[in-house]
């Protein structure tokens, strides 16, 4: 499998440093050497998520850091607003009402983004929300969210702005500050390029006094306690070393280059995807398309579970298909982690070969000369 | 730091072949190729926990598997009893009370093991303890609680018996349903011998049946809900891959070798700690010593904290002091993961050195005699 493709919305292909770090011989989370490296990756955090806040990195997927938000602000009995407009949303909504909140919901079609004016009446009409939870992208979908737009209208209230960022912090621009986000999570497997196991949570001036306040029982994720020990150097539990060191690495490696260069090579990909699947006559699903994964609506004549299974069989190629409702009427192909340009453009080969297989009108030789002309375009 | 030795108890040193595996290009964890591992890793788990009970994965440090336990058994007002011989048993009561549980403090001297007729006489004058937590092995000790007779004890009740075996699954014998143990869990970074990242945790059918009516709100940690997500080959969130991928090689070789003659291997090598240290005129903290990890008990004039760091700095091996109340007092062996003989007895003959450097009265000569002496002697 060692020439498979992985071009899923997480997790992603790696760096082969960041394989390299990996199999390091281990060394204990409690020595100056190790020290160092989280002290320097705690700073560095805050250079990924744009804010002089504190980040903290739990030893969970992003689900966990999902739910340190939750535990960290909520008192039973709070009023929360979920923007759904996907899988994503859906989990806010079900985690936060485990957490005993009362959900109000506000369902957008999928593929598409809220409308702000809406969030906005619900804000004015109802007060006591305390939370209003949305993705920046909502994997599912492939598509953003409004931050910054909702960013000015929350912080005008007295309710916070959570913002899971999991296929988004590292993938396109998304300043925590300069947006006014009061709770910005990430994970590790996504656009930070690493494996999953790690997650990442940062908390506005804003945040951090609800969280005072907040009585929703915390341990594991407590976030009070993760601060006394990240002022030591330390993480409150033991930390994950290789994935620890393999973060250092690639914050190293964002800083030196810039997340602004970083992010355009994203879009790159993600506009050479939305151009050439015009080509092949499909169309992108999502009406506000993100730049860390695109969706494509597959015509009513394709089978799209097997099509993906076919992709991964025959062609060796591993692209996500829908989740839930949109099972196998979507396909999703990331654009997040070391990707080589052939690669995608192996992707998209493969694909218009797929579609083929399956009586799909599609001239793969086209799609395959369109395709090699950007590879030969591409800036050096 | 190459030829560095680490002998904590947790983190501990890779076997090579783990190392490859964590450096292998990434797959996704919904693919037929995971799909595969992820079972044969979730059957494998039950032969090292010794239960036909489900063993799930928590993508968590061990403090999370503890939360688990927690959260899926206990409804707020619930009593329990902590038994306390070190930090790991306050850790379980912090978190108990935490999570709302009314918590009866057993509290052992450091370093001894619970008299069981204590714990028996609590239990008879209060029935309404549900949860009986204990740790196998006291990590911060080093010293091993007596499991099976607790385990005889609490079946006769309607009470739970939680065991905390981080240290201790897979070290040491602790087979789960012979000793009538309700809840185990163990971590990926001690006697599993992988890298921090992952926990495991396992439920009776007695404890099953208290969580069907537990309360304590769980999303990350709802057992229920990764028990469904198990049944189709998946975990509920992200798989840590290259983890449950290393996890799927060390657990076909413990199933390999045999459980028995991996413990007699660590039970080898902290029989030869324990020798060595009496010649040094160390005594053991432990009055129960577990084969996991020694703790030796410093004599007054030595600088603890300062052995340690040399040890670090100067010899280039790293164990750990104590931990709280026994910080600078003692000195943690660690007797689990992939460990060379040779780096063993470096380990204390440079231990030896450190003390002298102190002025201790020892002669390393005869030290490093007997330890090759050990050496020479070993099975083949």
């Amino acid at each position: 499998m060692s020439n498979a493709i992985l071009l899923a919305p997480g997790p992603v292909q790696l760096h082969p440093e960041v394989q390299k770090i990996l199999a390091l011989p281990m060394i204990h989370h409690r020595t100056p050497e190790f020290d160092l490296i989280l002290r320097r990756v705690l700073e560095n955090l805050k250079f990924l998520f744009q804010t002089k806040n504190s980040v903290f990195i739990h030893t969970a997927t992003g689900s966990g850091a999902m739910e340190s938000a939750l535990v960290n602000l909520l008192s039973p009995g709070d009023e929360v607003l979920c923007i759904i407009s996907g899988k994503f949303g859906e989990r806010w909504a079900e985690m936060a009402e485990v957490y005993g909140a009362k959900v109000h919901r506000l369902d957008v079609e999928w593929g598409y983004a809220v409308e702000v004016e809406k969030v906005e009446k619900i804000l004015l009409t109802n007060k006591k929300i305390k939370l209003v939870l949305t993705q920046a992208c909502e994997t599912s979908t492939a598509t953003t969210q409004p931050v910054q737009a909702l960013g000015q209208l929350v912080a005008k209230t007295t309710a916070l702005l959570v913002v899971d960022g999991i296929t988004a912090v590292g993938a396109f621009p998304l300043p925590m500050d300069q947006w006014q986000i009061d709770v910005l999570i990430a994970g590790s497997q996504k656009a930070v390029m690493l494996p999953t196991g790690l997650s990442f949570i940062s908390l506005s001036e804003k945040a951090w006094k609800i969280s005072e306040t907040a009585t929703c029982p915390r341990y594991y994720f407590d976030l009070r306690k993760e601060l006394k020990a990240n002022k030591n150097g330390e993480t409150l539990f033991s930390s994950a070393v290789p994935l620890v060191r393999a973060l250092d690495f690639i914050l190293s490696r964002l800083k030196e280059l810039g997340l602004e260069k970083h992010f355009a090579q994203l879009r790159r990909r993600a506009d050479f995807t939305r151009d050439i699947a015009r080509s092949m006559n499909l169309t992108l699903f999502s009406k506000a398309p993100s730049d860390s994964v695109t969706a494509l609506q597959l015509p009513a004549s394709i089978k799209g579970v097997e099509l993906r299974e076919q992709l991964e069989k025959k062609y060796e190629v591993t692209v996500m298909g829908g989740q839930d409702k949109e099972k196998g009427k979507i396909i999703r192909i990331g654009h997040m982690g070391y990707i080589q340009d052939y690669q995608l453009v192996t992707t998209m080969e493969k694909l218009a070969l797929a579609l083929q297989d399956q009586s799909y009108n599609i001239n793969p030789e086209k799609i395959k000369n369109e395709s090699e002309a950007w590879l030969k375009a591409r800036p050096q």
